[in-house]
């Protein structure tokens, strides 16, 4: 048996987001199609987590466990070439039969992008939420580096799903303005379910003026998702990284 | 009567191009429709130039007369709420009665993008053409310079196109690198049906050393289009800008 790490792309705007589900098609299923042609036998692919419908990746990461021969680093070329153009495989390699994408992840990046213009836009609508409001940027930049730290996270949480703890610690949170595009950029060691799309929510609202940028740490510390912002659309969302301790 | 001036933005992925035709849509006719049904009368709406199947555009200009009294900075609000959203109108403003989108242009600015890498892309997928061979991008960059000047283009024409003369002013003509992406972009007084992706695929050929940079100017000057590169795909092609004399 081998062990083999994929690094995968994908446009999301076209599944029912990564996870398996009976009625709609998803990226995992299109993998697990291609992975069981191509090795004979049935293949289960463990993501480092789910992402929402419509929600894209530039760097998921999943593993699955195989007896077939081929060689570790065929597996992307060989994918590429079954998978539709909208999944991409920008790696493949073999790893320690201990690694688990899921539980052996370390750390994930999200990327959050916003187009605020008047009009919006035809090119990559795909992957910017349009806001046409002026927003302030400024205010923006400072809430955003409020989110850093370790901190409960229970109001940034869609209602009603069943964690553990909901405390969280976040390495790097920023806003980048680059003309009329915004991009939220967070890095932390786990992401509660909507975490991402409800913190990029309170930031627009905090663009807006719903909200100052120093009741931030007021708005954590009530843990309630009454507090919060809404949850910004799937979109303007990526995945950009998941980290592991080993360089894998 | 009143003549209004749109500068449009769209993907090119979904429409047989910009215009008019029998049996598909286009840009042109999604137009039209909307424009008839916002002003109550039929409307002819001129483009600067057509664009191909699946070819894209960020400043499309177009003008159309009118004898609606609704004012001319409503259209592009108006426009957006009726077209789907691979459409977007980016202004609309009245201009002189003699002014027509096609005959008015005095030049137009094109920029073709390539994603180099070995896999390919799932984000962007419609925006960039993908080359998986090793380039040499400082070839390509001093051929792209080459097309500067007034030239006769008859090679780089789509064969069976007719025109009165091939003779082109190229103002500016580049390549730059940004990490796996490559953008080339072409401005000048006009360019001949399949011109700029006929350059791009000529300076592909150029970065994969089936032509060396050196023989471009012998390749313009033998004026047939069998000594030039293939014709680069339409996804990698935008239409930029559209110039025209006074600042309208």
């Amino acid at each position: 048996m081998r062990n083999i790490k994929l690094t995968i792309e994908y446009d999301g705007s076209s599944y029912a987001g990564w996870q398996r589900q009976k009625n709609a098609m998803t990226v995992q299923q299109k993998l697990e199609e291609s992975l069981e042609k191509l090795c004979g036998e049935p293949v289960n692919v463990i993501g480092s987590g789910r992402t929402d419908s419509g929600v894209h990746a530039r760097g998921q990461v999943s593993n699955f466990k195989t007896s077939s021969t081929i060689p570790p680093e065929r597996y992307s070329y060989a994918l590429n070439s079954m998978l539709p153009s909208d999944i991409r495989i920008n790696c493949s390699k073999e790893v320690p039969m201990d690694f688990h994408a899921r539980f052996s992840a370390t750390g994930k990046k999200y990327r959050y992008s916003i187009i605020n213009n008047t009009h919006g836009t035809a090119i990559d609508r795909q992957y910017l939420h349009h806001v046409s409001s002026p927003l302030d940027i400024q205010a923006m930049k400072e809430a955003a580096k409020i989110f850093e730290g370790t901190h409960d996270y229970a109001g940034f949480m869609a209602t009603g799903s069943p964690v553990k703890s909901t405390v969280r610690t976040i390495y790097e949170s920023k806003l980048i303005q680059d003309g009329s595009l915004l991009h939220f950029t967070v890095t932390g060691n786990g992401f509660l379910y909507n975490m991402v799309r409800i913190m990029a929510g309170t930031l627009i609202d905090v663009g807006k003026g719903k909200i100052s940028a120093n009741v931030i740490p007021d708005i954590i510390a009530y843990r309630k998702r009454e507090k919060v912002g809404a949850t910004a659309p799937a979109n303007g969302l990526f995945l950009e990284e998941v980290y592991y301790d080993e360089l894998l």
